[in-house]
């Protein structure tokens, strides 16, 4: 694939490349209503201010539907469908792109390039849409594994049923938030000593605080109750894919998660980055998956399809001193079911979805230690430390620890990226009758 | 507490008494907008044409709110807050009341009667505020001991932290619907021979469908990110409550519920009641539930405080022959955690609520076997039939069988019911390669 060039001015690193054309809402001190926007290297193009300024004028399939880019939400936008994402996209490349054929759009147009371009750095981002549902799976194989051998040894590692379907449970959509927002250390009961019995379980603020490194993909086609959507047909209902952190308090976890799944461990913040990486852009970094040694019921089969992708992922700790250490590296093809294989297990009882629902990957851990997405991993759930940056260490998080994901696809000067997803831990809320931390 | 007697004529064994006075959504042919209604006696009382039409006249604290009884949800009139629900809630009652004190408002102004009053059967009832957040608890401390004991023997029924917290999993918003939905067998992954190694799922439609009775209550007033709601303030943020059929596909769940919790097994449908019951009208019922022999925490302590209901509860079961069998009685009272509890706990942690969230109780059963609220425990997971009316018999749910719950508090004359909740259940839709039922 041949890199494309902008004539608008954008840095090599840039992980908003003319390839790429992400969707997010944002705002600004001059225009507080928060509405949507494209990335394009160091800008935002306001596409409520470029829509209403005949930004579209030579793209006459969107006209009737321009009121989409004044929602506070893409929602709308979403629901237009992948074919019309994919042209809206183009076009945008087509006016941003040098020597292209609509100069006199924005190009050459500066009053509307002054209006509608707006440094990053000026504007906030909000959750892209407001989510219906949001159902996290369960599908990196290794993650899996890894914490199977914690809590049950190689031999049972897994459980019987992981590689026929895609494990998942229901998620908390009120407390998916977008990267920024800070993220409050829960208190919930956990026991002090796991092994005493009767068991009894003290208030405290989580001991325990980890990470995941996940990917988010965002449904953009609802689908009815009691009607599945099929295998071939799910990837038609994908919008695109986010970074997500599914901040996790594993004590908590450990106490109330049987028989039902985890609660209150979850359901305190869960992170997004702003930037909705459309299905479209990630095509040319189609990848297979982990191979399933199992053989698929048809409704999950995708034959040879390439329905991973090939994204370079990393997590980053910078510490209240101002260490910042890269604690994984790893990539998302480390995943045993795709978002299509997701749906289409999610959908095959009927349960219906609406535009704006998500599903997360699961956690994504490499083979190696360093590309463990979790500390409980990487930490043997607290039994050895990781060296940070400045000689700090960590079991799990410390108040005031920032977490960042990254995730990018292709080369300099062409990347299609993710940006941040980001967040602090905050101290908890001090309770009365809870134990110290 | 002495009956209120209305001027209109209300049948004495009629749910909705003006006792009662609950809310719900409803269109008709002629106004086919969904849009909020009261239900009295065998009439609807549509508050969009009251409201429009001067009903509200004599009560000036709701005039600046009158919209939100023009919204196709009651949502908005939901986060009006509690003691604005009392005023309309008391408001309407005098309006109805014999020898009230406005009579002209309804009584004696018979083209807003005829306008307004419309015969309950001629009204389609919708799903009564948009569901933000869904989750189940699992209260019912009988059900969770017989279902522990089918599975894990009388040792070790309860789980260890059964009593210690309200344990809850996270349910599908995108899948309640209102009662008279029909709901459509789930096609799923099951286990033939569930004792065989090693575990080879098939898929089918579900073979163990079952039915939960529970209970419903709708939340009010938002909590934000990051703030618990205390046990002092949770009753001020809980708008009514629903009966609700948690329609539960065993099979599916037996397989895929180890170790994040049932997803698929009760995705495909749950079913509550329309017309909303405020907790004002409940609060001359309210009774203690099952006694806890644990300590709680402060933050689940409500002391002496009644915030359980006696209300009382039935399932009837018709077959496709036409055959009604009573297949359940119990009470609500028969409950280890209250509503007020429930959202202590689930926001201890900081997960925020949203106007709209629901919460399920979990499936209520009482002590002896005519009072289990499930198909699982009366037929101990298919192990012994129940015997229906006309000689038939069940150990899971047949095609065609049509499940109802109803609820009433209080005493023929001044009822306060719930009126039913009810759904036939629909053949599975047929996929390729699927095993028959």
């Amino acid at each position: 694939m041949e890199a494309m060039k902008s004539w608008l001015d954008i840095d090599r690193d840039s992980h908003f490349s003319i390839h790429n054309i992400p969707f997010g809402i944002v705002s600004t001190k001059a225009k507080s209503q928060p509405h949507p926007a494209t990335a394009i290297g160091g800008y935002a193009l306001d596409l409520q201010i470029f829509s209403q300024n005949n930004g579209f004028a030579s793209l006459s399939i969107i006209q009737p539907h321009q009121a989409v880019f004044s929602q506070p939400t893409l929602n709308a936008f979403a629901a237009l469908g992948r074919p019309m994402h994919r042209v809206v996209r183009e076009y945008l490349q087509s006016v941003l792109l040098a020597n292209g054929p609509f100069p006199q759009i924005l190009r050459d147009n500066q009053i509307l390039r002054n209006a509608a371009l707006i440094p990053l750095k000026d504007c906030q981002t909000h959750l892209p849409l407001q989510i219906g549902d949001y159902t996290d799976f369960y599908a990196g194989l290794h993650h899996a594994y890894n914490v199977g051998v914690l809590f049950r040894g190689p031999q049972n590692a897994l459980q019987p049923n992981y590689k026929h379907l895609p494990v998942g449970y229901h998620g908390r959509a009120s407390s998916v938030v977008v990267s920024g927002t800070p993220i409050r250390r829960p208190n919930g009961q956990i026991l002090s000593n796991p092994a005493a019995e009767p068991k009894q379980p003290v208030m405290s603020p989580s001991r325990k605080m980890d990470i995941e490194l996940e990917l988010g993909c965002f449904v953009c086609k609802p689908s009815a109750l009691g009607e599945p959507v099929s295998i071939d047909d799910a990837p038609q209902h994908l919008f695109g894919v986010v970074l997500m952190n599914d901040w996790s308090a594993r004590d908590i976890q450990a106490w109330e998660y049987v028989p039902l799944g985890p609660f209150n461990s979850k359901n305190f913040g869960t992170s997004i980055s702003p930037w909705i990486v459309l299905m479209d852009a990630l095509e040319p970094y189609a990848a297979v998956g982990i191979h399933n040694d199992v053989k698929l019921m048809p409704y999950l089969d995708e034959g040879d399809r390439k329905s991973h992708f090939a994204i370079d992922l990393s997590v980053t700790l910078t510490t209240a001193t101002g260490n910042t250490s890269t604690i994984s590296r790893t990539s998302a093809k480390n995943l045993l079911f795709s978002f299509p294989q997701m749906l289409a297990h999610h959908t095959i009882g009927g349960c219906p979805f609406n535009v704006g629902d998500l599903m997360g990957s699961g956690t994504i851990s490499g083979e190696t230690k360093a590309e463990k997405g979790c500390l409980l991993e990487q930490t043997e759930n607290g039994k050895v430390e990781i060296e940070l940056e400045g000689g700090e260490r960590r079991k799990f998080l410390e108040d005031g620890d920032v977490v960042s994901i990254t995730g990018c696809c292709g080369k300099q000067g062409a990347l299609v990226g993710f940006g941040e997803c980001t967040g602090r831990l905050e101290p908890a809320v001090q309770l009365k009758g809870s134990s110290p931390v």
